[in-house]
């Protein structure tokens, strides 16, 4: 019997993917738990990863004329009653602060003091904390649009939680807006979610559905909820981000009005759209590998590292001037716009072991130098999508980086759009939508997106809820063809995407 | 009697100071009171500054090696009372999470449920959150230093509140490190003091004094606080950023121990550094005037706007088209390292608001562009620290912007300076200290900063207290000239500058 080939990751996909997920997160050294409960702590290496994504998507938020500011971490509990669905939805999460001091306990230690006369709720978004700030601003339609963004942390008390993709705080983004008429509100949570599935695709590297949500799985108060839905290496669903129409629900739980040309006073229409550091949870899960991490280039902290190799003081120090050189050479190159980020690591650490941190934390090229490859014009070029390292001209390297990196970056979209290709069917009868998402083998993968007409939620939801699969979305393209229910037979206008999911 | 002259902002500084800040944060549209107590909304306008601040101070936090990192918003109850001063220092302005959910209350509307079985914090500061987790990163000599930053935002109940430059919650960066020696925390706490020091004079254009505080003002569970104290228009001292040597102190209540090189277990020593949207009300209170927000160009969301004036459309178009050119142009110049940045306000409003829209906001230079400015090439030039706007050949504007930029930049902190040193003394003796700190006019200005040696802290406290002056620092530099204490006569090695401050 042919032994395994080690890998870095114990265990590996195959064999138990949600602990794979966990030790690649361990061996990158991304983050981990924290003393408190369901939260986690960034570490350098995930944190970089996520300002790479602020940033990117920043510009993206700027350039379509929005602007950052910053409200309050605390929303009264009164704030939340006001919009039935809304409270609802984030009652059962969420932190109450209800003091303001701590005084000694007799018994000893410290006990809460300083009772609020009204609780306060730690944000689980702000929608309602957010509205009732742009009820004041919001006079005449001259007021309007409102196209504000804001980069904030946020707590929803989840009982099983999972680092990056469900934890009690999170970080995010969460894009609030106000405007006069419902068509240029349904613009804009349709602008903002094409503005997700461009930074998943061509930033993540991940290829996204867009669609809308069913009733049932919609944000709590809004009346529409489109979202960008992703194919996870074990064929699970992800939704990566969301845009909502809200209607004018917030606005009259809030009283945001405004006088219109005609004189009249109207309530306006709102939008809110939302990304959180559960997008680092979807690239590790999208690009991944039993070795550890595998970024795309665009977003990975550093994309080249040079490891210099030598014996002694006397070569260290030629190999250091020389790889001095070829960093600085590399970083004025630039990559899709960007100056290329080349670091050196000159640790003092193992050759094999330094080769191992990087190939496990996802660098796209490792460039290791030594003095027979100065000697000989060269360079030894891992590439993180690549199993072996080659020899390589320098000059012809430094010529070709740029395509290199797109061409990983281009890789591995098309290796996760294979994927999702590979494992989306079709289906339009009850018993083979059961085969699909009934575990085929002894690792319980079932058979991913299954694309299917339906005619609605209520009837469908005991199958549904029995197999452990949910409506993803109905797919806002190519999605006008008539057809019939797979289950009920009943005639249906549109097709869903059905999947597990995260 | 002669009129005064009208201000954009009423009342002067001369008139209320205090009320003079808060008009001038409402017309500079920078902020506004939330409905949460003691929480602001921080404005678009007001949100740019602070990117800006953050930016540039990231930038020097990465420069002298740090990274960034997030660490939870919530600190367990029981993590607080290990460190004794430290929890003495903040048990009464904490905001406690108690619940986990709401739930309907009987009597209508919602109440907390589901009591946490140990109350949580929310981080007022994170020094023992992030102790527990360095603990475990901690193990050997090579794991230090540990170099990391994060920003955040904090939550301290105080009871009165003034927007920036004290609220409920703020936003801020705290640093924290560990280090394996004493010399070389106490370097890095000297570091950063200088980092902080190096951006409020280069970039907000505000000197300042670096000094260490007496025992009574460090940081609750410090060995010794560096801070910088600037001083503000109404000669009060702001403080303005602290760094803060902790010696073994959080390191022996979070066990952070390691092994040395010689194999001895040790205890580590830590650091922590920080500076908050404090920084904003400084930066208003050093340069404003009677008519609005200044900026120094430095931090200046917006460095020139050009307004264009026109009669009619067609008007409209040759001017458009002329002042796009004219901003492409500036946008290509540099100021200080970075792209001048230039936007064209062609709003409809009618010509004086929009100007004073632009003053009040602090804008750098404003550019009135028409159709004769056009024919003549000349642009219409308003400085915010000028009077009176001038005429000037677009050409000449256009070669000289930067050198224009840098004049304001120094010209800001120049004028600052000046001021304090005309309200700075040096003084020997207690009735001289009484005269200099009792209001001697009708709007209760004090002296300033008076500089006197002292010798013990205890001793002054009375005749502090009922002055209602505080020690600011006891400054680093030219401080090593023996003398009396100007209180008690007694001997005193150093001498401190003492200020009424916020």
């Amino acid at each position: 019997m042919a032994q395994a080939q080690k890998t870095a990751i114990q265990p590996t996909r195959a064999e138990d993917y949600p602990e794979w997920y966990q030790q690649v997160i361990r061996a990158a050294d991304l983050a981990e738990s924290s003393p408190v409960r369901g939260c986690m702590v960034i570490k350098p290496w995930g944190y970089r990863l996520w300002e790479n994504m602020q940033r990117a998507l920043d510009d993206m938020f700027k350039a379509t004329g929005h602007q950052n500011a910053y409200f309050p971490l605390f929303i009264p509990m009164s704030f939340l009653e006001k919009e039935a669905e809304h409270v609802e939805g984030f009652a059962k999460e969420c932190a109450v602060v209800t003091h303001h001091r701590l005084e000694p306990d007799p018994n000893g230690g410290l006990r809460p003091a300083g009772e609020l006369e009204e609780p306060l709720i730690v944000r689980p978004t702000s929608e309602t904390i957010i509205g009732a700030t742009y009820a004041k601003w919001v006079q005449s339609y001259r007021d309007l649009p409102i196209l504000i963004n804001q980069w904030a942390n946020v707590v929803r008390w989840e009982m099983r939680t999972r680092m990056f993709l469900r934890t009690a705080e999170f970080l995010w983004q969460e894009g609030h807006t106000v405007h006069a008429t419902s068509q240029e509100a349904v613009a804009e949570t349709e602008q903002m979610i094409n503005v997700y599935a461009d930074f998943a695709e061509n930033w993540m590297a991940m290829p996204v559905i867009i669609g809308s949500k069913t009733p049932a799985e919609r944000f709590p108060g809004a009346v529409e909820t489109l979202s960008i839905e992703a194919m996870m290496q074990d064929r699970k669903a992800l939704q990566a981000g969301t845009s909502h129409f809200l209607g004018q629900n917030f606005s009259k739980a809030q009283e945001i009005m405004f006088q219109a040309e005609n004189g009249e006073r109207q309530y306006a229409w709102t939008t809110s759209w939302g990304v959180s550091t559960r997008l680092v949870g979807a690239l590790i899960m999208t690009h991944s590998d039993d070795d550890g991490l595998v970024l795309p280039p665009r977003l990975a902290p550093d994309q080249i590292v040079i490891l210099p190799i030598y014996r002694d003081e006397q070569q260290r120090t030629e190999v250091l001037r020389h790889v001095e050189a070829l960093k600085n050479e590399l970083s004025e190159k630039t990559f899709r716009g960007s100056a290329i980020r080349v670091v050196i690591d000159d640790r003092d650490v193992r050759g094999g072991e330094k080769k191992w941190h990087h190939v496990k934390r996802g660098v796209p090229i490792r460039l290791e130098v030594g003095p027979k490859d100065i000697e000989k014009g060269s360079v030894f070029v891992g590439r993180r999508d690549q199993p072996k390292s080659i020899g390589m001209s320098r000059e012809e390297f430094v010529a070709t980086v740029s395509d290199i990196l797109e061409e990983m970056q281009q890789g591995l979209f098309d290796r996760a759009a294979q994927l999702r290709k590979d494992n989306t069917c079709t289906l339009s009868s009850e018993s083979d939508f059961r085969d699909f998402f009934t575990a085929s083998d002894e690792n319980q993968v079932h058979g991913g997106f299954a694309i299917c007409h339906f005619a609605d939620e209520q009837s469908i939801e005991p199958l549904l809820k029995e197999l452990k699969v949910t409506i993803r979305c109905v797919p806002s393209s190519d999605n006008n063809e008539e057809g019939v229910c797979f289950a009920t037979g009943k005639p249906a206008g549109k097709k869903a995407v059905f999947a597990k999911a995260y």
